[in-house]
This record gives structure tokens, sequence and C-alpha cells, in this order.
């Protein structure tokens, strides 16, 4: 946990200082079936690096030389307690444990990726290269009433290519934050991030993605992206 | 970087405040032979969360249920400044990017692991439970004159299982660094670990693992690990 958290509220300065950044995997069903994945019987999850982490105005991603790169946009978590063990049917106790929100891109090189599968080797080089993880501003609690109700939106250079309910969540976060906690203890910092919906795609050099979270049809100002 | 780290050297306590901790897969070829591996082109790596450092005198190591649980003793590098896109053939500048060194313990459940390498699947689960990475105390980088020539031995119940000189890694630091580096920017106070040797192998409950290092045959007092 770092100092800058301690104080009270995540900051932006606080979001690059996570302890760690912790992703699902594969829980919105369309998507899955995009990327003919196997559907998962408990979620599943791997980390990124928080050298990874984007902050708006911080430049353009990367894109790495040989590398197929795609967007994911996700609603990500940041961790207010420390989280162990938690108890997967304890709806209230999740969302007591959910210090803010923010929306984030968990940008994939999904040629490296796909290697990596056929391999058996792991995810974390497809997953983690500098700028791979663009979040917006922090969003207060208080903005987002219900979290598995708000909607995701991405486009590039101005065409919807995901928009979806988080509604359509396989595994909500009562369950994710379960099942991460029997295995890692997550920290007051941590961001979590929750799965994308379908829509997935690659960005090359010059596109601009913009994404942002609707809530009754009604933007969300301090969630929105805008990145190249 | 944590704060702590950032007045000078690394201690105890910035261990745990490392921003992540990086792991080489596969750089001892009598390892690779052991596991059935193939090997690798180049290195490559996966992360361990930092939640999964056990400092000593912390405890033991956990056993999840149903887990078949591996030690792989590893050097672990303490990085000592910011490593972005590195010279591989840079020796120097290779050691000193490298603040200290600690003996590390890469516990694996080695099950989860042969599934996910099956289904293409992340290793995070695999290798990141609380308790999966034991280190020693902290070494100064003066009691290492040479890295790579160094012995690492483990033992599980006085019973010899690894011990092996560092001599025989694949990838040397410097080649390590810059193919990490090229990926994910390395932070002061990150963990980096570089491999294990053959001999890995099952620990059970009640089982004493017992880690160190030897230089010209004498045992380095700092690096001992004595952990359930
Ligand atoms: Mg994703
Ligand atoms: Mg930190
Ligand atoms: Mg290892």
């Amino acid at each position: 946990m770092s100092l800058l958290f301690q104080r009270g509220l995540a900051t932006m300065a606080s979001l690059k200082k996570a302890s760690k950044v912790v992703c699902i995997g594969r829980n919105y069903a369309d998507h899955i079936a995009e990327l003919n994945s196997a559907r998962p019987k408990q979620p599943f999850f791997f980390l990124k690096p928080p050298s990874s982490i984007l902050l708006p105005g911080e430049g353009p991603v990367i894109r790495p030389r040989g590398i197929n790169l795609h967007y994911e946009v996700e609603l990500a978590l940041v961790i207010g307690k420390r989280v162990r063990d938690f108890d997967a049917l304890d709806e209230k106790a999740a969302l007591d444990a959910v210090e803010s929100y923010a929306l984030s891109i968990d940008m994939t090189a999904r040629n490296a990726q796909n290697e990596a599968k056929k391999k058996g080797l792991p995810w974390d080089i497809a997953k983690g290269f500098d700028t791979f993880l663009p979040l917006s501003k922090i969003i207060a609690k208080s903005a987002i009433p219900d979290p598995h109700k708000i909607e995701l939106y991405l486009t590039v250079n101005n065409v919807v290519h995901q928009n979806d309910s988080t509604e359509l969540m396989l595994f909500r976060i009562p369950q994710i934050l379960g099942d991460i906690s029997k295995v890692m203890t997550l920290e007051p910092g941590d961001i979590v991030l929750t799965g994308t919906p379908k829509g997935v795609g690659a960005v090359v050099p010059g596109d601009v993605m913009r994404a942002g979270i609707r809530i009754n049809g009604k933007e969300l100002e301090e969630a929105k992206i805008e990145v190249a």
C-alpha cells in the first residue's frame, strides 16, 4: 500500500503505486465466443504490472513492433481495504471493499497471447508492456450506484466497437473478489479489472481510442478515456 | 518505488513494497529437461504478486488444498535504478542496475501450472498464492563478487535436492534485464528471479525447506532460508 493511499482516498498518483493489478479473463459470454475460448467454471485471472499503467494525458499506447495490438474496455475496481478469503456471497461487503472505480483498457498483444496459449507459456508479456493499461480519472464510488448496471463503450476513430452493460458479467464483483482473495490477498490501492464485453479488435498507429461509461444513458465525464 | 526504498538501500520492509516481481522461466538446461519443457530461444518471464512474498520469520508456506506444491530455489536481484530498453550486451551496466540480492524460493502449484499450460491459461494463479515467495535476508552486493559464479542449494528435511552453480544459467543477468526491460520498465525496488536449476520437487505439510548460497564452498549466512 502506498503512503499516498494511506491518507485516505485514491489519487491518480496512488494508482501507479498499486501493489498489483489483477485482471479477470473471459467474464462476458459473447467475448468468449468471439475469441473461440472455453467458458470458465470459475473466474480465472492474471496480473498486469503497475508499470503498464498509462494515466490520462501521459501519451499514446506504444505499438510494439510485430505486435497485433487489441483493446479490451473494462470496469476497474480500486480496492479500499485488505481482502483475504472473501465470502463470494456477501454482496454488501464486496462493495464495501471497493474504494472507487476507474475505466480501463486492457491492451493485449493478441498474437503474442495466442502464441503463449498454444505453447502453454505465461500471458504476462502479452499483457504487460509499458502503456498497456490506459486508465480514466478516478470515479468516485457515489457516481456508480450499481456497478453491475452500467454501460461500457469503446470507439476507434469514432466507430463504436464495444458497447455493453456490466449486467452481462458471468461472474459478478463479490465472486471475483472471493476467487482472487482465496489465492492472493488484495491490498488497499490494488486494482481489479473485471473483464471485457464483446467487440475487441485491433488498433494500428494513428488510431484514436475513446472509451467511457454511461449510466441510464448519461455519460460519466470522469470515466472518459481518449488515447492514441 | 516505495518511499522506504527512495532513502537508499533496500530493506526487508521495502522488499514487500516492490512494484513488481518478475521471474525468468526455464533458465537452466537440466531443469528444462526434468519438466519435459521446450528450450526457449530467448528468456520468457512471468509475474508473481508482491503479496506472495514471505520474509524470514513470517511463518510457513501455505499448502493450498489439492495443490501439488513444488519448490524452485533461485537467485533474486533487487533492482536499484529504473531500467528500460536495457542493452543486453552491457555486463557492467547490468550489475550497476542491481542494488542487492536475495535468495528466493519460487513456490509453484505444479498441478495447477500443468493444467494452465494444457489449457493455454495464465500461470499467475499457480505462481501467486500468498506465501509462495519465501525470501532470505537482503544480501549486500559486495557479498557476491560474481553472481554468475555462486552455488545455490535447497534441501528438504536435510536431504539435498537442488545444488548447482549459477554458471549454468542459459541467459545471464544482462540479457535477462535486456529482455524484460524491452517489455516492462523495471523500477527501483523491483525484484527479478533468475530461474531455477534442476532438482525441483514436491513438499508436503511438515517438510522443512532450507536453502542457501555458497561462494567458493563458503556459506553466505544472510542468504539462508529456513521455512516449513
Ligand atoms: Mg481483459
Ligand atoms: Mg508499491
Ligand atoms: Mg521459477
